[in-house]
């Protein structure tokens, strides 16, 4: 039987890691989640900033540990912002995540993603089922933003992904798949069905994965963590939700508590790396 | 005693469909309730989708379900991405919901809607007395986004509205007035005052507007849906919100929770047609 | 013993006045910020409108009783908004509220800053204690938007900027600075930790500033309000979230509802206003 060389333990340690180093992350992301994810990287220990101003991209990214790039809305203007922050990161050895939000739903979006990719190289990327199958170069029937595919399926499209860009990539959904260049894969197996009725939940995974490489140098761990953080506080917000009644309204502020108040023993209880 | 030719139980079964539907619904909104939006179009059964760059507005109407569009915050690119969606729509057959925010309150406002007419029809417009007075033709007192007239003063320039461009329009306020292009009127009489003390209310109305014209083709019914939804929805939100001590910020949350949860018997028992 | 001239009494009469007045305030803001902004206002009392579009900034001024700008996300659309209606607020004896997000963090930000201070000016001005020093002048290590000093060092340097600019300056932290042009100090000693781990709070504070200068002419007074108000709220908030086990998220939910609900009595046992 084959043994994962990442535990539990190890990904507990990295999220103390950032609660106490508190790292800058900048982001360039859609203009749905903007609030939604600087609550979570607050929650989680980061410190974010956001800002498209291409005078100042380069002085930001001079001054944060970790890029997120997402490309929920784009314009010209954005695109720009996020080719000279990813140029800059990857001049200054900066870790960017990169979330190719709606990958396969229009061909902008494609040409967006081949551009960016072609002009410097993401740390991580993190996209549901359809968006990395797409990426991947797979023809993947998509439905705007949300997956219309398994993770298992992108599994192969996800390893060879990696392999090409030289980056970790997630896939993330009912189970998460976490696979590095070489080969190495982790799933995790957290979360719940309700994470994907809050807008943002997966966009703010991505810019936790930025975090989490900017305190951990293995961008492999460093996106397993932020994946089994979220994960697990996501099981915790609707399982408290629920048990009150509520619905997800009230869960996406359980989230951002959970995100900040879990515990040792409440993550190691819960998260759940599986095995091949 | 004339008879409404809408019961609550159609209105239900609308409700249903949506939840199994889940159409996408592409949103050209304003940049303060973009999240608020799209939660709520999730919580109550829809996939939102939202994007303003030109180059990929034909490929996203092509595959959603509903168009919306929401005047709050405008510039020339906006403007000109809402008049490419709204053409692409009604090519296609795609329903659309106009949110006139601010009519009357700039002369930009006046003329951006007036070109937006001109340009293409929306199935429905959903709007306050002030806003809905002002695209009528009226000449009324507006401050800001907040409407300075009461619902019954709208009805008469809400039926002219609707003649007048073929479309379904909704005045929301105390009492919820729905009218349709052949002079059909819906009093709906549900909500609370505390709804217009959470931004973005008036706007999420709007969208699950959009999303009801996707399931129900008869615009009229499907905006009367929405609104008694979200009427309802409201009223089970303050009452749960007031029953705790809490006021508008936890409320915002119960009233997304209670557009998911609400059930069969919850809103029959609520939904109130006013009868003529 | 030196004695303060403003007691907590005087500060809740502007807090009930700003709610019988509701005040139109409109701001010009970051897009990570709008919708809790919105939410605050609306909560605390005030109707907020928010616009950049060039063509109808001045039918928007005119018609408001207040100018909010903050700089956390620019372009130069965004700035040439922010000149003027700047310049229009002035030109009307509207107040405005300036926030300097970020200040010092970045060579355009203090291009920006400068340029919009030579272009008109800010009845109030609030920021962390890096932001009000660099504004000030004086060279300080700046880490994005969050403050690398404290409060007591940013005294000095709000002094010469508030007699500088002719604007009641605001150095919020722990314990928060309000100083007017004349030399009047006035020092709040209310909140939570917690507060710096919801985004936007800072900047929430700086509508509140705008809102109250819309009721109440004397500036230093109507942010002392503005500042005390948002400080109670912070604390009431954050206890509440504590005494439940929850954290962060749940507690921007409950800082929105302290904003709407806090009574006389609630308000005047937790003011601390410190003497020098």
């Amino acid at each position: 039987m084959a043994r994962t060389t990442l535990q539990a333990r190890d990904l507990w340690a990295d999220i103390q890691t950032l609660r106490e180093r508190r790292p800058l992350v900048h982001s360039i992301t859609n203009v749905v989640v903007t609030n939604f994810n600087a609550n979570v990287l607050l929650a989680a220990g980061a410190s974010p900033v956001m800002t498209q101003a291409h005078e100042e991209l380069e002085d930001m990214v001079a001054i944060a540990q970790a890029l997120v790039i997402n490309i929920g809305t784009l314009d010209a203007y954005a695109v720009e912002a996020m080719t000279i922050a990813l140029r800059a990161a990857n001049a200054r050895g900066v870790p960017v995540a990169l979330d190719p939000v709606g990958a396969g739903a229009t061909a902008y979006r494609n040409r967006t993603l081949a551009a960016l990719l072609a002009a410097g190289r993401p740390t991580a990327i993190r996209g549901n089922a359809s968006e990395i199958m797409s990426l991947a170069g797979e023809a993947v029937a998509t439905r705007g933003v949300d997956s219309s595919a398994g993770t298992e399926a992108a599994l192969a499209p996800a390893l060879a992904l990696a392999a090409n860009h030289g980056a970790v990539v997630c896939v993330s959904g009912a189970v998460d798949h976490v696979v590095a260049p070489d080969g190495r894969v982790l799933r995790l197996d957290n979360g719940h069905e309700w994470m994907t009725r809050i807008t943002g939940v997966g966009c703010s995974l991505t810019a936790l994965v930025g975090a989490f490489c900017a305190v951990q140098p293995d961008a492999w761990r460093a996106t397993a963590a932020a994946t089994a953080l979220m994960g697990v506080a996501g099981e915790i917000a609707a399982e408290q939700a629920r048990a009150r009644g509520a619905g997800v309204g009230t869960m996406a502020a359980l989230l951002v508590d959970a995100l900040q108040l879990v515990d040792e023993a409440g993550f190691l209880a819960r998260a759940r790396i599986v095995d091949d």
